[in-house]
Parts: C-alpha cells; structure tokens; sequence
C-alpha cells in the first residue's frame, strides 16, 4: 500500500472504522478520469495486512463510485483521499486524481476532503495525517456546508515551522509548459513532460503563496464550469445557423 | 481518424488552416489527465490522407500541450475539440476528454472550443460540423471573452428539427450509478460502469435540459473550484492543530 495512504489510513483508524478502497497502480495526474472501456477488476485486500477493503483496476473516481455503489456495505460517513506526494494547486486541481475522488464523493452526497503533502522527495507523512484527523474531528466548522468537498495541502516542513492553517481560494497557479525531447533507437522524437507547478497571483489568500509561505491551505470545492460573467454577456447575443 | 474529428476537419478547413493533433486512441471519460509517468509518442500523419499534424500516445489534455510547444510551428488562433459522440453535460464535464482540451487551451492563453454530438448511435456530424464552422465565424460576439473556452452540445436532430442555440449555465445533470457486475473464469466478480446522465434541475436556462428539448446549448467555461460561499464561512473559524 502507498505509504501516504497507510499513514492517512492509520491515523483516521484511531477513532474511526476505515475501508480502503484504492487503485490497485499509482495514478499520477489522472484527473477525473473514470472507465468506461475496459472492466473494473477488485482485489479484495489481505486482512492479515491490517486493512480492510478492495484494490480496484481503476482511476481515484472509480473507486469512489465502486465502493460507494457495489463494495461497502453501507455509505461511509466520510471520504478520504490521499496523502497525495506532491502538492494539489491552482489549475493543476483539474489534472489530480486525488482532488477527483473528493469531488466525486462530494458528487454522491457524502462528505470528503483530499489531502496532499507538498513534496515529492523523502515525503513525512506524520504531521498530514495528523491533521488530516484533526479535520475530521472539526467537520463542524463547516456548518451549512458540510457537504463542500475540501482541498488540504500540508507544507513538508517540521511541525513547528507551520504556520498555521489558511482557508484559501484556489489561485491561478499552474504548470510550466516542459516537455524534454528525447531519440528512440530507430531515430524517432519523443517526449517526457515535465513541468514545475508555478503562481501566477495572489497573496495569502490563494493556496499556492500561502503553501509556499508554510501554511496548512484548505480551499472549499464546488464543480461549476460556468463562466457566469461570459454567459449574461452571450445571453444577449443570437447565433442560430440559417438553413442551408 | 475518428469521423467526428474528420467531419470537424473538413468543416473547418473550407476557410481555416487545420493542424490536426489528436489522440491515437480513442479517450472515453479520460477527464482532464495528463501523461507524467510514461513518454509521448508521436506519429506524423501521413499528408495522402489530407491532414496535416500528428497522432499522439496520450490524452485529449496532452496532445493540447504537446501541439502549442512543440509540435506547431506557431499557436493557432484556436483550438477546437472533437466532435464527440455523446453530449457532454452537467457534472459529467469533469470526465470529458474533449471540453479538458478546450479547458487546457484556455489556460494557455488560445481561444477553444468543445464540440460534442447528443448520441452515440449511428452519429451524423454534418450539422454539427457546419455548426461549429458558424461558431467560429462569429467568435467575436464573445466580445471582451473571446478567451473564454466554450462547451457546445449539438442535438442528434434531422437540422429543421433543431430549434436554435441557447447559451447556458452547466445543470447539475450526472451519470446515474449502476454497475454490472460479471463473473471471470476463475469465479472472481468483476464490473463494468455503465451509468446514463440524468437531469436533475433547471429549465432552459441549463445545459442537459435545452438540449432533450432540442437545443444546441453553449456553455462559458472557467477553472475555478473555489466555493466562495463555504470560503467565507470558513475564513471566520480556526483550525490550527495544536502541537503534540
């Protein structure tokens, strides 16, 4: 198992009965990819090895529905994803299949969060997962809006140099465009992406400044796509196709 | 090629040049991922069969990436996606490979469009094709959001059963769950996804019921997961985690 998940996984299971359901192969920057065209297969995970639920042949959000349509054997209280190596920010929300799951669930109804640690090189998950607990234990602050999946991002710094928690809108960092070229033996060009996630904006308020300022961010979802500005101004306009 | 983007192509090319960068698999549900832990490859399509531009190993988001860096000699004045067989609507948007093409142009900075077909049985694209062609003639009724990346969902309608556009918010339409189980050689149980999208709200003002009525529908799009509402409730609490 992924150690992010053994450590989300032993710390929740303190006070909480905990299922897991989790790909059965790292998926790195999948986003809300589900499938469709191929069979889902589950592994039901070996009791002997301290966990109780399913390895799935799929994506984040696959697991989320399976487990919550076929796999459990009633709705869990709450979902969650994670710990995620590697940060989740800005416009890169849209590629993560941590993130994903969240919504997903959030989609069905059930409260959840995602969590990440924001690094990729000799990740400690301790401090995560400790407050990934904490979290739960404090769901109530989200009063009316309980249902609003949440985005953690967990600085990896020792605990007594973070700062602190932030509530933060997502900021408009991104992916620098990378790709490194590389020749296979017959002579033909491929590529290997491999961008950096870099702000564009914000300050403290945003989740990339405030993670970099070594802040726990935690940023409230919603999955609406319109562009509701746009829209009032299209609204106005007429583009039916004349007939032929 | 796949016919909806062979009918989009020749739509387009009557007063456009088209640069053709397209999956070399078909990509169902894939979201917005993007291809971190394996190389791209890249095919040249052959110019005998009247395209110009590559196949690529990876997903609708990756071959947006790969063309504006580094396979067209300059970026396009726009990028268009699809056309898909299967309207893309509601809360279904985060599974769809097409609109995360447009999604993914949009962030770099080009106008986009998704295009997608309400069916998936015996697929006609020629109205949607000559639609599409007409959106882009009109592109600047987008006015000061001409950057904005639009959603377009063409009815599967004989063209004088269409009843006109509408520009519309994303309903909160979804796909129902259902899983079919099966059972493997060796007794194991397996599943295949198998959900239908469902409305759940609005009228006309919305994307899934305008089009069952025979609408084509547009939808604005923007990449902001930010939940203001449950923000601003949040940013009025405390959650630090204590030191152990």
């Amino acid at each position: 198992m992924a150690p992010g998940l053994a450590a989300l996984h032993d710390a929740l299971s303190r006070e909480h009965d905990v299922f897991v359901v989790a790909p059965e192969r790292e998926q790195s920057a999948v986003g809300h990819a589900i499938t469709l065209a191929d069979p889902l297969l589950v592994h039901k995970l070996s009791p002997k090895a301290g966990f109780n639920g399913y390895a799935v042949s799929g994506t984040p959000a696959d697991c989320v529905k399976l487990a919550l349509h076929e796999l459990m054997p009633e709705p869990p209280d709450l979902v969650a994803s994670g710990i995620n190596v590697g940060a989740n920010l800005g416009f890169n929300l849209l590629y993560s299949g941590t993130v994903s799951a969240a919504n997903e669930a959030s989609l069905q109804g059930i409260k959840a969060m995602a969590i990440s640690l924001g690094t990729r090189q000799d990740p400690d998950f301790s401090y995560a997962a400790r407050f990934a607990a904490h979290l739960v234990k404090n769901w109530d602050i989200l009063g009316p809006y309980s249902q609003t999946p949440l985005n953690v991002n967990v600085p990896a710094l020792a605990p007594d140099k973070i700062k602190g928690v932030r509530f933060v809108r997502q900021s408009q960092a991104r992916l620098t465009e990378r790709f490194v070229p590389r020749t296979d033996p017959w002579g033909r060009t491929y590529y290997w992406q491999a961008g950096e996630t870099m702000g564009k904006d914000g300050g403290l308020d945003a989740d990339f400044p405030a993670l970099m300022a070594g802040y726990v961010t935690i940023t409230p979802m919603a999955h609406d796509f319109t562009n509701n500005e746009a829209l009032d101004l299209l609204r106005t306009t007429s583009l039916d196709l004349p007939q032929p």
